[in-house]
This record gives structure tokens, C-alpha cells and sequence, in this order.
């Protein structure tokens, strides 16, 4: 079912220190930087190895997912992302084995992907991604 | 210096029912279980693709660092960990940089890898993990 952890999705204050401190840090290549209004981010992905990623997230709000997420708990580990196939088709598996999914349909992720998330209490307290990425 | 992330490690309450969950929901291998008692857990390495894992947490005792991280934030990723090609190499490179490290020297991990752990303060809240495969 899953191709890869796609990406570890890490919640911060100030992206672009955040983005200095990690790729100084592990030499890690920024391969994208983007905007996702519908999620309330702006967000960098660091390549850690092949399809593996890093994604750093800054919220736009306070009353983002992302910007609650900060007040609570402070920067850390936000999501986990796993890459699927075909995200509509591992909805439905998971789905129907009894996990709440967060999303209707598929969103739009980073890079050109389709995503969808999974409830965290369903999933071991990890509030966990699913990822189809995009076609070449 | 990273190959790969290596693994997400989950704190749970209850390891053989977080196996059940995890490789029923994800079809998920179990690779390995172990007791590290230095680290005062039993835990199970469900591949998740190449050598790439989820990995499972169950404390030995509440006063263990993941009984007390269960006791504080409730299950879910209580850390990252990343493929290093050396990991006393990569200590003191990153410890160069400034990131404190949180062992003086390797330590015995999963499936007979040698890994250290970095403090999560210094690494944007992240409780990270190096970690050098074993020979094959």
C-alpha cells in the first residue's frame, strides 16, 4: 500500500530561519518553496533522499490547523506523510477498515500531489498523510 | 549525509495491539521485534518500504523517557530518525554546528544499528535520531 514516507511535516514559527538552520544543518536541497492558502501554509520541502522529504510549515493564521497547532504544542513533528498509488483508491481501503478520514475528497499538496489526511486518533496518535504524487 | 529517513518511531501503550492495528490498516510487514532495555522499551519495525520503517514504542516502565513522553503527550511520534552512512562522523559534524547531542557515543539500536539522538531543541523540536545500519 505505501510507496515511501513521502514526508515528515515539521510546524514552525519563522520558515525561512527554519529553512537556513535545516539545510545548513544536514545539507539538506530545498527543492520547492509554495503558498497553500486552502491549508493556511507556507511551506518548503527539503529533499532528504530520493522521494523523501522534509516539509517545513509556517501557518499564515493563528487560526490555522497549523497555527493551533504551534499555540499548543510548540515546533516539532506536525504530520507524517505516507506515498500511495492512487490516493482516492487508499482512502477507500483505509476508510473502510474503519479509519476516519479528514478529507471528503483529495486535496491539492505540495509539488503537484494529491493528498488526504487520516485521523490521528485512528493512527496511533499521528496525524498522518496519504500522498499520490504527481505524474512526471 | 542522509541516505534515508529510517524511521518514524510512535509511542504506544500497547505494542502487540498497535502491531494488530498498524499492519492490518496499512498491510504492513513486522521485520523485527526487540527489548532494549537500555532504552527501557520493547518495540516492533514494520517496513514501510526499502529500509524505511515505522517503528513501535511500548515503554518497560513509566519512568522510561517513552513512559514518561506517553504520560505527557499521549501516543504518537515521539521521534524522526535518519540514515547516516557513519554515524560518529555525522555526530561531530552536527555537533560542530552546534546541535547538542544527547550521547557522547553511539548506542545499540533496532536490527543492530548504532544511533544517536539529537536534542529536539535544537533541531526544530524534532526529537532526531542518527542512525548507521548494520553490516549485512
Amino acid at each position: 500500500m505505501f510507496l515511501r514516507i513521502d514526508h515528515i511535516g515539521i510546524a514552525c514559527h519563522d520558515l525561512e530561519a527554519k529553512i537556513e538552520q535545516f539545510t545548513t544543518l544536514f545539507e539538506l536541497e530545498v527543492v520547492t518553496r509554495e503558498v497553500n492558502e486552502e491549508q493556511g501554509v507556507k511551506e518548503a520541502m527539503l529533499r532528504v533522499a530520493g522521494d523523501s522529504y522534509i516539509q517545513l510549515l509556517e501557518p499564515l493564521s493563528a487560526d490555522s490547523p497549523v497555527g493551533k497547532f504551534l499555540a499548543k504544542r510548540g515546533e516539532g513533528v506536525h504530520h507524517v506523510a505516507f506515498g500511495v498509488p492512487d490516493v482516492t483508491d487508499a482512502m477507500e481501503v483505509i476508510g473502510s477498515r474503519g479509519v476516519r478520514l479528514l478529507d471528503e475528497q483529495p486535496r491539492h499538496g505540495s509539488m503537484g500531489s494529491s493528498i488526504a489526511f487520516l485521523h490521528p486518533k485512528d493512527v496511533g496518535g499521528m496525524l498522518t498523510e496519504l500522498v499520490q504524487a504527481a505524474k512526471p
